[in-house]
């Protein structure tokens, strides 16, 4: 099994069967992280660099598991401490850390296409691990896989996106993987955080009614309110935005079926998710976190392109 | 030989056979370190974060240190650079980390009691790394540890505490710990920086006066002034506290008897500490944080309640 | 083999043999590097301690590719998060990190002279990484092993270091290495920048006009301007810099003969160094930076002093 890409730059560039072939890996590797032992010899001969131009505990200690429970060598790089701040270009930061005979290249930068730009340059895989308000593949793959996980299948499940849609790369990508898999997707928020476009372009549903959403879905995918990417505030107060579309425990009792509550995290607990809801059985928040390290294993194996097995 | 507690919160929890158990376990480590091969593969399979929500190069790195020794798995997570920015709360900062089938938790926060909150609500193990005001239990281990070493027995052997009690984990790990052994406690410094409890509620002689404290003591364990956790400064200045609080060569050759003289670092020399002391014979400074690793590797090693041997 | 130096403090102290050596074990290590297995076990039970006290990612990563392929265990410390914001001496700062077992220490500090001071107080190996605008003894052997491999010898090239010779601890060192091995050197750039006495004390020509060093040389190493170290802006503006001593292709065309480009990164492009030039078949910037790595564990290797093969 191998994927038809080189590079994992976004979800739209891969084929439903790539997505499938990330999965049946994933779910081997899921294995070896229930196991004592939760480390094999994979990628022992394999240096990957952690590039992260925008801070990001969570994606980099995941890529940072992944790597060392395939017993790659890692070496992390944060701008914060980069030669970024002198001033030289990232097509120069990069060719002088491939020099040095690295393998793969995780990047997260905060201009949508860097990893592209990278890619066409460089004869390393690259992985995006967020790219402004472009794509965060690996975030929409363990979306899917944990949907998958509950529900026994994508196809033909109802998909609420809901929040800051026009902002969020995890909403993108989400929308690709889902429809590539069959989903059906409805993204869902006030309209100021809804680009017009996208009902057109990307052949989703679109809701300005957070219960109405909720109604429709069997799955909500709730988004984080990422004030720090908004250019100015759209609402006079996070309250507000809680009052209007925070996902409120009364609300989903009201549902009267069961739907499955989602978020990537990190969590604005309050404003747009209540506790109770984020810590109810419905939610598979942290089975998101843990199915994150398998699906990076099985991207981080499927692109280095090694032979052996794994088990 | 196991412990009594699956986390090392505080030795408050400890009995003195743990900490007996935790000795001979590091007389055994200490032995390794003193080998040309330092690496034992106790801990091949296990892997451990270390979470420093406070800056500590000296102990994140003794830790990390024992842990790599161990042949553990090793992340590191700092405040500086963590979702915690972004507003998320402790326990799903943690809670995410754990959903990647991290083991062991390290665990440095500003706020005491912090690692407790942390225990109660996680399956891993919690080794507190110090906590505010509270405990840094570690730190006191390594002191009891270092006089044993020295002296033969802890037990009997009078030690004065010198300096800023009230703000110090290390003074009350440290207490704790000593009282457990049998030795005999004295707290000395300014009595603005010794609580007004201390003597009645943790059985500890208290004084006032510096030189009197030395002619009582078999071991002078002096702190560092922690200008950075005092909300108002409390001397007029740090010559002055130097002029009546810090250990003088001349104070310690007018004794005629020998004295230990231990600081747990990083010492601010010529305030609470005069260089000719820090670095005389009688000094075992840097035996503490040699022993560090060794006491680090010991309690990381009987949590992690590994069977096999590691010799 | 072996080297006459137990610490790499500066290219100073070494002797022409000395840097054979170490020239004909990197040539070995290349082999390594470039096999698809890149790491060796030589420095298994080695634990080296990366002290940088001035940011650097590209030397700082080298070090650890470089120690990392050489399988030993890796720390590494900065300065931001170090107690040294605490106030603690730096050789209470290291004496610590020794007392836990550390064998190699890789220092790079702003002070001139940091290393030598260290290595006179600690028993374990001392490499420089790079010392105020002392020296930066890894980068000129790598320079120097760059051009070895492109002209097949140093003996006898012609060499101009252009630019900011002053405040570059690399132009110290690449000085004192070329004429060790032989080549002729001459240094090149504004008169302000270049300082009085290096014409008699190191025997080099000194040329104030650019075109006319490239007229001169075989290898043109470009320094980068480093704004940040001067104390007063010596040019109104970096265009201004670029329009009288960066280089240019019509520079480099009108020459008639094949020059080498070379430069220590991170490249200032447009300012001392265009484009067209730094990225031209004439350029081995890129080498450079390969060759590094296996000048780092060749370094490393032998002041290690291990006995033992690492094919």
């Amino acid at each position: 099994m191998s994927l038809s890409v080189k590079h994992l730059l976004g979800i739209r560039d891969l084929t439903a069967e790539d997505i499938e072939i990330i999965f049946q890996t994933a779910d081997q590797f899921k294995e070896v992280l229930n196991r004592p032992i939760k480390k094999v010899p994979t990628l022992r001969d394999t240096t990957v660099v952690n590039l992260f131009f925008e801070n990001s505990t969570r994606t980099r200690i995941s890529f940072e598991l992944a790597e060392k429970r395939l017993s790659a060598d890692v070496v992390n790089f944060s701008a914060g401490v980069s030669s970024v701040k002198k001033g030289e270009t990232l097509i120069d930061t990069v060719h002088n850390i491939l020099a040095m005979k690295v393998d793969m290249v995780v990047m997260r930068h905060s201009a949508s296409g860097a990893p592209h730009f990278l890619a066409r340059h460089i004869p390393a895989s690259v992985i995006n691990a967020g790219d402004g308000i472009n794509e965060h593949p690996t975030q929409a793959l363990l979306d899917a896989y944990s949907i998958r996980e509950r529900l026994g299948q994508v196809k033909g499940v109802r998909v609420a996106i809901i929040g800051d849609i026009m902002h969020s790369r995890v909403a993108l990508s989400n929308i690709y993987c889902l429809k590539k898999l069959g989903a059906e997707v409805m993204v869902a928020g006030p309209p100021t955080l809804i680009p017009k476009y996208i009902e057109e372009a990307l052949d989703v549903r679109v809701c300005y009614h957070v219960k109405d959403a909720l109604a429709w879905c069997d799955v909500a995918n709730v988004l984080r309110i990422q004030l720090e990417r908004q250019n100015r505030p759209l609402f006079s107060s996070l309250r507000e935005y809680n009052l209007y579309y925070g996902i409120k425990r009364s609300w989903i009792d009201a549902l009267q079926k069961p739907i499955v509550i989602m978020h990537p995290g990190p969590i604005n607990r309050g404003v747009e998710l209540d506790s109770e809801v984020a810590d109810s059985p419905q939610s598979i928040i942290l089975q998101q976190v843990e199915n994150g390290v398998a699906i990076r294993m099985a991207v981080l194996y499927l692109l280095a392109g090694k032979k052996e097995s794994f088990s």
